[in-house]
C-alpha cells in the first residue's frame, strides 16, 4: 500500500470498504444508486471528527487564551467590567456562565468579521496544543483528509457543519481542508452593517443568532445547502440528527468516529444515546485505534516522533 | 454578430465593453487586477434584475394566487380565521397587512420545505403572466443569462441575492439560471425539525427570520459566502448596499438595470436615491431600451411575436 492509494491511512476492512463501495455506487452511471454530481453533498462535523477536540474544544481554548492575552486582540478589553470578569475567571469559573452576556458584549461587540478572521489566524499561528506541542491545524485527522480528497475527486462537495462558530473555522478551513468559507457552516452571532469613512463593514453583535448543533445542524443544512446530503460524518450526540438526515437519502454513508485511542490521541465515549443511534440506524462506527493506521498527517506524526526521541535523550 | 458571441443580446457600447473589460482584467494572470478563481464571486438581485417584476413582483402574484386557489396547496385553508382573511382580501386590501400574522400562521405553519418547493413548481407550471401570457420562468432577461454564462465560463460563481424568499427562487433557480439552491439566497422564515413515522422533516414556521434587502443583502452575503463579491447587479434601492459592498473590492463591476423600455418590457424609475448612488459611486447604469438588443430568450420572443400575429388575425 502506498500513500497514493485512496484511504491509505485506513486499515483494510469493513469501514474502508464501506467508503469505497459507497463512492462506487453513487458515481457509477450504471448503478441503480447513481447520484448526479450536483447532488453529491457530504457533511462533516468538525471537532472530534476532522481534528482533535481534547483536552478542550479548540475554539474554547482560543477564547480562554484571548480573554487572558489582550495584545493579540483587535479590541483590547479594559475598564471596570473587564476587571470584574477577569476576577471571575480567576476565582469562579462557574460564575463565568452568568457573565456571558457581559463578556460577549465587551469582547465581540463592534469587531468586524474581517478583524475577527485575522485574529483567529494570528492565534492559530501562535498557539500550541498542550500535549502534542504543535499548532492546532496540524492535529487534523489524516484518514479524514483522505476521505475529503476522495470525495472531492469523485465530484462531491464537502461541507463543514460545526457546532462551533463559523467565524472560527472559516479562518482556516480552506487551507486545512480545502473547504472554502461558503462551505464552512457553524453557529452564528447576529451581525450589523456599519459605515466608517464611506466604507461598509460587517460587525459582530453580542447576540447569539443560530446554534448549529443537534437538530440545528439539519436546519443549517437545509437553509444553506437545500440539498439532501448523501454522506455525513460526526462523533457525538450533536451529530445524530445530521446523520439521520443524510441517512434518509436513497443511498447514503453515515459514519460516527469513535475515539478509542488513548495512546495516539484520546479515548472517550460519545454516550449511550449516540451508540444506540449507530445501532438503531445501521451507521458505520469507526474505531480510531483499529481502523486508522495513522491519526495525524505525516509531517505532524514525524514531528511528534522526533519530540518523543528528544525527550528520551 | 452571432448568437454564439459573448453577450450577443447587448448592444456594442460602454456597458458591453465594461463587462468584457472587467472579465479580461480579473481573469488575465498578467493583470494587476487578477483575481483567483475561488474569489470570483458575482451577486445578482433577482426581481427586476434577472427577470420581469411587473405588474407585480412574481412571488406576490404567486401568494395572491395561492390564497385564492386552495386546490393546488398542500395545506388547504379552511375554518373561521381563513374565512375572515378571505373576506379581508375581497373587501379591504389595506387591512390585509394587519392580518399578516394570522395569514402566515394559517398558510405556512407546518408546511415542509419539500412540499413548499413542489407547490411553487406546480404554480410556475400553471401560472401565466397577465401581459405576456407565458409562464414566468420564460420572462428572464436574455442579456442577463448571457452575463451569467460568461461569468461561469470564466470561473465565477454566481449567487442570487433576492429580497424575495429563498423558498421561492430555489424551486426554479437551477433550471432557469444554472444557479443551484446553495447559491440562491433570499429572505427566510424560521424553520423547525419535526419527526413523523421515524423520518425527519424541515417545516416552515410563521415567524420571519431574515429580511434579505438593503443592508440585509450584505449580511446575507457575509453569512453565506464570506468572500467579497467582485461583481454585483441590481435594479432598486434594495440593492444599493450590495453594490457598494462589491464596489469595495480592488477591481469590481457594479451594474444597475434601469427599466426604460415600456414597449418591450416596462418603464419605471428606481428612485432618486438609487440614481444618485449610481452617480456617486461610478456604477454602470444599464439602459434596457438602448443597451439590450433583446429582452427575453429567443423562444419567448418568438412566442410573443406569434401571439401578436394571432391577435392581429
Amino acid at each position: 500500500m502506498t500513500a497514493h492509494q485512496p484511504l491509505a491511512s485506513w486499515r483494510p476492512g469493513p469501514r474502508r470498504d464501506a467508503i469505497l463501495n459507497f463512492i462506487n455506487q453513487v458515481t457509477n452511471p450504471g448503478s441503480p444508486c447513481y447520484v448526479a454530481p450536483e447532488d453529491r453533498i457530504a457533511t462533516f462535523d468538525h471537532d472530534g471528527t476532522l481534528w482533535v477536540e481534547k483536552p478542550d474544544v479548540t475554539e474554547i481554548t482560543f477564547i480562554k487564551d484571548l480573554m487572558l492575552h489582550d495584545e493579540i486582540r483587535p479590541k483590547p478589553l479594559c475598564g471596570t467590567v473587564w476587571g470584574f470578569i477577569r476576577h471571575s475567571i480567576a476565582v469562579f469559573m462557574d460564575k463565568l456562565l452568568q457573565d456571558t452576556r457581559w463578556l460577549l458584549r465587551e469582547w465581540i461587540d463592534g469587531v468586524s468579521t474581517d478583524d475577527n478572521k485575522r485574529w483567529v489566524q494570528c492565534w492559530l499561528g501562535k498557539a500550541r496544543h498542550p500535549r502534542f506541542h504543535c499548532p492546532y491545524p496540524q492535529l487534523v485527522y489524516q484518514p479524514m483528509l483522505e476521505v475529503l480528497t476522495l470525495f472531492r475527486q469523485h465530484g462531491f462537495r464537502n461541507y463543514l457543519v460545526s457546532g462551533g462558530s463559523c467565524y472560527f473555522i472559516r479562518a482556516f478551513s480552506e487551507q486545512a481542508y480545502g473547504i472554502g468559507p461558503e462551505q464552512a457552516l457553524g453557529s452564528q452571532l447576529r451581525t450589523k452593517v456599519t459605515e466608517k469613512n464611506g466604507r461598509l463593514s460587517v460587525e459582530l453583535k453580542p447576540i447569539p443568532w443560530f446554534l448549529d448543533n443537534g437538530k440545528g445542524k439539519v436546519l443549517c443544512i437545509e437553509s444553506h445547502i437545500d440539498r439532501h446530503p448523501i454522506a455525513a460524518f460526526g462523533n457525538s450526540s450533536g451529530d445524530i440528527a445530521m446523520l439521520r438526515w443524510a441517512g434518509q437519502s436513497k443511498t447514503s454513508l453515515c459514519m460516527l468516529i469513535h475515539h478509542t485511542d488513548a495512546e495516539r490521541e484520546y479515548a472517550y465515549c460519545p454516550g449511550e444515546k449516540t451508540l444506540k443511534a449507530v445501532s438503531d440506524y445501521g451507521w458505520q462506527l469507526v474505531d480510531m485505534k483499529n481502523d486508522w493506521l495513522q491519526i495525524f498527517p505525516v509531517a505532524t506524526a514525524e514531528q511528534l516522533k522526533s519530540e518523543v526521541v528528544s525527550s528520551a535523550l
